[in-house]
């Protein structure tokens, strides 16, 4: 894999070009694109000629690759939807836009589910073809598993980045809800759709973050200090494979002979039964925000979204509204609960599933999503057959260069045992 | 003017069909517009072939007039920016959506200020073409007062719906954030851009969003019950006019004539800071909503957006960040403080100002966008010049249809006064 943070060092210190960082990427692009599937399209010439001329910029001219459902002036925008095949926008998005400000090159757009929901899309998973990348975020996190990009972009609405980064084993941030503005992001669920970005390490996404907006969200500077980890089993630990759960239970012993203090804890009631009522909000949001696409071109969209287009349509404004106010009661619980904490817990149920039927499921990211809190996939561990098995860390909102050094914490400790 | 709700009553007891009131806003158009300049575009023909079959919808069938920042796949969208000269949305927005799904038939585009900034558009006040008409929803508020359609949209991020409402004295309403999708919409400051509705009365008002958002919303089925209203002079009272404070304390005396209970109310040291943050917020986010724009393109923005695009450009993220938090807590605290009651306060300083350099002040709304509270404007009044003063109805999060009916009241004892 490529690190951003390394590859940024080497540019820094003059021993690399960003034109040869391109270079690198078109090279693992060609060995390994056939198979995978991580791209849309690319524009390496582009990217190429741009570059070097950013070495002295923040993100010092990396190549990043964009979830296609980000609007971008340079390439047509197709969300993966046969509605938009060959869709030009007519500007770049605001998070484009902060990549460019900050020095980075748009490599290309990267594969998603049809409009960031959950049909299958074409890329398979580095670690294993045979096995899902998961999604809706799929190609950008291959493509950071195969080489292709030390810097990626995804969005979740419900678990579309923290569970490809867990299945691919590399580092995935959702950040802070709306730390990234979407504006010009194909919507799904506003209250939900929140920009992550994806790297081969922790340090890696945290000085993509950092770079693009200019906040201070570094942890490669100084040894990260020994967080608190609350150990959140949650009401879906049985949903978790034996392998999942003693991933995360060793993980926690593991930081605590590190030095970390960890605690056992149960999630308050009301923050259980936000998690229940996440689902209502996305269907009921998702039904309005694709509206002209559900109501004009239906024989257009595939059998997935459209199955739950058909169910959304029901769901009752009553419900919907209980839903939003569960939620705003909950957060305010949860994010009490954080302070100056994290909560650890699997990123998934398991390593990616084999075959391509689905993307995976959400069920470990939906409430986190919906809390708006940052979260930060930790790649590291493997399961018997070598699959890739991620431990989330969970922030309280707004803790975002906290919640990264927690993780970047518990990547030293998982790399050390 | 058209009344939504009369039109929508002669409809339903067959003494009207949709297409005749797409006649009576075409002979509005015909006789107004060349004065007024309401609308970017209309397609009359368009809307009679369709309106008729939507006769017994929530919306009857009713034209209505869309903000030309509203994507749309029947109309060009051109947010009054050279920089999208033609444009052409692949779809309609969510907004939109909402209004076809009810049975609302899209009339036309209306005027904007460049991007729903402050540069002054073409359109004049009917009320008289020598005043500005407000911003920047100008051309849906012009469009009601002219009488050229019983419904339009419009959008607030600083004052932009309740300002031109009061200027052109009708009725307009800013509902709690996010009540209607901003998917599609051109963005400005996502953390404050609210869309509205404006028409001739409140119940006008009321019906149009009953039927769009498919809640309990209508006003005129039962008198609307005596409310407590608060009236909050605020920190910026002696920015109003004589003439405008004098509307506000009448309006207070006769609702307590007429049985409402009546407080004079201070607000909060913590609400009175966050309306002092909220272009904080507002510039902070265009900025960077805006960047592909302003870094590509600057030659073609106005002089007014770029003035302020280039001025937003040095606040910094920590100042956002106070602002950000400090409205979150303000939120809190007028949110306890209006359970069960309502805010009577302006909507602005003076009746419209004469010329076309400006749109006016936003300074009686910021605070109120930033509250994220529905807000509505309430007509009736004039000055000595027998231009319109509106006065602002202000409820908690979440109560648009109490705040509704709270300026429904007020609007008939203005209009038995």
């Amino acid at each position: 894999m490529l690190s951003a943070l390394a590859l940024a060092r080497q540019i820094e210190n003059g021993t690399l070009t960003p034109s040869k960082v391109v270079d690198m990427c078109a090279e693992a692009i060609a060995a390994h694109e056939p198979d995978v599937g991580a791209f849309v399209r690319v524009d390496i010439a582009a990217a190429r000629r741009k570059a070097d001329a950013l070495a002295r910029t923040p993100l010092h001219g990396l190549p990043v690759g964009v979830k296609d459902i980000f609007d971008t002036a340079d390439f047509p925008t197709e969300y993966n939807s046969k509605i938009y095949k060959g869709y030009q926008p007519p500007g770049d998005c605001a998070a484009v836009m902060q990549i460019k400000r900050a020095g980075g090159v748009i490599l290309g757009k990267t594969e998603t589910s049809e409009l960031a929901y959950m049909q299958h899309p074409r890329t398979k998973n580095p670690r294993n073809l045979a096995h899902t990348p998961g999604g809706s975020s799929s190609g950008s996190a291959a493509a950071i598993a195969a080489g292709m990009a030390p810097i990626t972009t995804g969005t979740q609405t419900g678990g579309s980045v923290i569970r490809p980064a867990a299945y691919c084993g590399i580092a995935g941030m959702k950040p802070s809800y709306r730390l990234i503005p979407t504006a010009g992001i194909k919507d799904f669920s506003p209250s939900l759709d929140t920009v992550g970005l994806f790297g081969a390490t922790v340090p890696d996404v945290a000085f993509a973050l950092a770079g693009m907006t200019g906040r201070d969200m570094r942890v490669d500077r100084t040894p990260p200090a020994a967080p608190t980890l609350l150990v959140a089993r949650t009401r879906v630990w049985d949903q978790a494979s034996a392998d999942m759960q003693k991933a995360v239970e060793d993980t926690a012993r593991a930081a605590q002979a590190a030095g970390a203090r960890v605690e056992d804890i149960e999630l308050p009631g009301i923050v259980e039964e936000a998690w229940r009522v996440q689902l209502i909000i996305m269907d009921y949001e998702g039904f309005r925000t694709l509206a002209w696409e559900y109501d004009n071109h239906r024989s257009l969209i595939g059998p997935v979204l459209g199955a739950l287009l058909d169910k959304a349509a029901s769901i009752t404004t009553e419900d919907y509204d209980a839903a939003r106010r569960l939620t705003r009661q909950a957060r305010h619980v949860i994010n009490d609960m954080l302070e100056g904490r994290f909560i650890l817990t699997p990123s998934c149920g398991s390593a990616a599933p084999e075959g391509y039927l689905t993307t995976g499921n959400a069920i470990f990211n939906r409430l986190w999503t919906s809390m708006g809190t940052p979260c930060v996939n930790v790649p590291g561990i493997v399961d018997g057959a070598n699959m890739p098995l991620g431990v989330q860390i969970v922030g309280r909102f707004g803790r975002d260069h906290a919640t990264l050094e927690a993780a970047a914490f518990v990547e030293t400790v998982i790399a050390r045992s």
